[in-house]
């Protein structure tokens, strides 16, 4: 897997917190890799529209999953971004509260995946992406369900990553008043008990993830 | 607080899965009720920029968190999208694989605040979206900081909501084949253990959130 160092244009350079700003091509790949959705945002009628979206990342391409009915699919300058909250800030100010997260903002043009072979690489990640271990067990598609799916390639050259990951960070006097507690409060995420909809047993890339 | 039904526009009317389209009122608050951040599209040199933004809403308002050497803080069309995932759904293909959640978008222009008194209730609104009791807790703005404080209000007249909450859903023949499990993986959130940056103990707003 080939790895690109993230190179910030004018419109990917971390403008507010820059202490946050990461520039290691590595935080991108975590942040991409750790999130369940990305949300996608593009031009509909001259205005923003976001929409949640399934994706998965292959090395320097990120896959977006649509369909032939959806208004996201036309060409067009695209902008993904996919954030985790990590925790809430619980500051001695309200001013101060904020949270501890990951975001990546990937900025480009996406490109129709036309080529049959790359279509089926782009769903494979996409799908292992959502659920590993699923494209080694479930029916793979079959012609007339890759007809009717849209997938979309967008290349990872123009990206920005900001982590904050730290204590409150108060004023000086708020600290010495001392008159209201300051922390973090984690925001976990994790899984309940799978629910079966099929009399086979819940199979072990289920169980274990 | 009053409710006004949604509207849907032809940018709010859902094409894709109208079976998942919810028109009460009711869903929208609760989505927005629930979800830690909005994802902020906006327009920046033509092309939409996305970006992980705190929120809270005051009956048909939603307020924005934003500062004044942000990008995202000019005027113009702006959408909100708040999404809440569920659950990864695992289908007998790997074409049903999908995702139980809850979405809302919001379209509209967004509105600077500028009375104070408003400028107030919006961030009041903010911080107990994001910390509920801080505001009775912690020290409120003084006046530096709410000049330096960008707060955007949003009429909640154009948006849409859309949820999935089903098992999966495969084609007969794959339920007929049973040849791979299928079922719904609860995804969870919660809070872990507060980590305390300050003497005071730890207050019961946060403990018992």
């Amino acid at each position: 897997m080939s790895r690109t160092p993230l190179s910030p244009t004018p419109r990917t350079v971390v403008n507010r917190h820059r202490e946050r700003a990461a520039t290691d091509r590595a935080a991108l790949d975590d942040v991409l890799d750790s999130a369940l959705i990305c949300h996608l945002g593009v031009l509909f009628d001259g205005a923003p529209v976001v929409l949640p979206t399934g994706y998965g990342r292959d090395g320097d391409t990120l896959y977006l999953h649509g369909s032939t009915g959806s208004r996201s699919m036309g060409p067009g300058p695209v902008c993904v971004t996919v954030t985790i909250v990590d925790g809430i800030i619980y500051a001695r100010s309200v001013m101060h509260h904020s949270m501890n997260y990951r975001s990546a903002v990937v900025l480009g043009t996406t490109r129709l995946v036309d080529d049959p072979e790359e279509k089926l690489r782009g769903l494979e990640v996409i799908t292992e992406h959502l659920a590993p271990g699923s494209w080694g067990h479930a029916r793979l598609p079959n012609k007339k369900e890759l007809a009717a799916t849209v997938v979309l390639a967008l290349d990872l050259t123009e990206a920005s990553v900001k982590i904050r990951n730290a204590p409150p960070n108060d004023e000086d006097f708020d600290v010495e008043a001392n008159t209201a507690w300051a922390g973090v409060l984690p925001v976990t995420t994790g899984w309940g008990v799978p629910e079966s909809a099929s009399p086979l047993p819940v199979p072990e890339h289920v169980l274990k993830r």
